[in-house]
């Protein structure tokens, strides 16, 4: 074994590491999975939590082994596990999706793996629906993707298209709004998704700084702002995300109630 | 110069790196400043962006001299700066801040920087008023801490107590009311804040995994939870902290102008 593996098959597999992450993947049954390396106290750990682990054949060994698969400093906590990347999945299966009112996210260019692993976790918890983004310009799974992800990587649709704007005027069409979120937006956020309660809605978001690109802007039905305190510097994208799940979760669920009570 | 330069004085120096966290900290008046270093074009955004910068007397360095500063990958943008940190503060000087009614945010330790500087970012961009944690086992102002908190600790109070318990017996004789988060707390986060909407408050948070001590959780008025998808594992003490300062400032505004209405 070598860090850096050649081979055609081999090219897209990657290491996962971190207990939350390797123990989604293998509850997930749509993984493919390839090698699993634990220290002895993270198979005593895994075993107390899921049950037998002999099926998945896992290989003893040191910390200091596993450590040598990673950059200096990553935190494996005595979990690596190679795997292939989950298959990729495009706009269609959206309407698959148990619940239709949750939001779907939409990201401009977000490249930092650690920001997108923080969104998949945020819209695993605040019961998003879904991750689109563009082939170009977006992190590939990996494992520090993986690790921000807390595992959420193994729930939530990451769904990656040629084109973003083709994918909103598609999804349109199927009746979604979307609402972009940027510092000097003109509406407050709470204020669109008010007026977007009872409807399929997106929220597109752009990499700090950068923005969201123009012909994406003009997508969008509203754009938005979250109301900070004028004296700091624009908001995190992955904090604002999760502020604006959270918003939308809360908004959502009262206009569903007054719904069921009216 | 070197990496790790040692003698009496330089011991409580350390770099800080990245654009905001530099502009924000040379622009503090309280702060004492050894060196700058920029590069060329460092130098330009600076200028353009603060007007003249000669009295901070600035040394032109290549990008690479930087980055040797600084472990590999460090994002510094052309932007180190030496200096000592700020001066610590104990809890006395709370009752001068303005905004009396401004949530503070207690950490039980909390010792990741990379969190702590997010949190630090969430506190200034959501009006909360202020950092309480321990001495021991919370990170030192450090340039990891400076570049997460993107300049945030310039501008929010960041306090060290002895002993947490001690400091929360305290700030309740001044009429404070804790909320402690949990995953497994008995009141939702918004009926506490909504119960405490007109009263000061302190929002405490633990780290992710351990949560609160027990001697802390027995201090809180409340223990309170963030409504999440059960899937998920828990939040992120940044994720929590940020969601739960929004949710504070929206519930507190709106009592406000109730308050004011009525």
């Amino acid at each position: 074994m070598t860090k850096h593996s050649k081979g055609k098959s081999s090219t897209k597999r990657y290491w996962m590491y971190g207990y939350h992450p390797v123990r989604a993947a293998i509850l997930n049954p749509k993984r493919t999975i390839h090698r699993l390396l634990l220290t002895q106290n993270a198979a005593h750990k895994l075993t107390r939590d899921i049950g037998p682990i002999d099926h998945y054949m896992p290989e003893i060994k040191s910390s200091k082994y596993i450590a040598e698969l990673f950059a200096a400093d990553t935190t494996h906590q005595g979990f690596a596990l190679q795997l292939a990347p989950l298959e990729e999945k495009g706009i269609d299966g959206l309407s698959q999706i148990v619940d239709p009112k949750a939001p779907l996210v939409l990201l401009d260019q977000v490249t930092d793996p650690q920001n997108v692993g923080a969104i998949l976790r945020s819209v695993d918890a605040f019961y998003g629906k879904a991750i689109i983004t563009t082939i170009r310009n977006s992190p590939s799974e990996s494992g520090v993707l993986a690790k921000a992800s807390s595992g959420a990587i193994e729930r939530v649709p990451f769904i990656k298209v040629a084109n973003l704007n083709g994918a909103m005027s598609k999804l349109k069409e199927m009746g979604y709004w979307f609402i972009g979120l940027e510092p000097e937006g003109t509406i407050e956020l709470e204020s669109a998704l008010e007026q977007t309660a009872d409807a399929q809605i997106g929220m597109v978001m752009g990499a700090e700084g950068k923005g969201l690109r123009e012909s994406v802007r003009k997508q969008c039905d509203y754009l938005a702002h979250i109301t900070i305190n004028p004296s700091t510097n624009s908001l995190n994208v992955s904090t604002a995300t999760s502020v604006s799940l959270y918003s939308a979760f809360r908004i959502r669920s009262a206009a569903k109630t007054r719904t069921e009570l009216g």
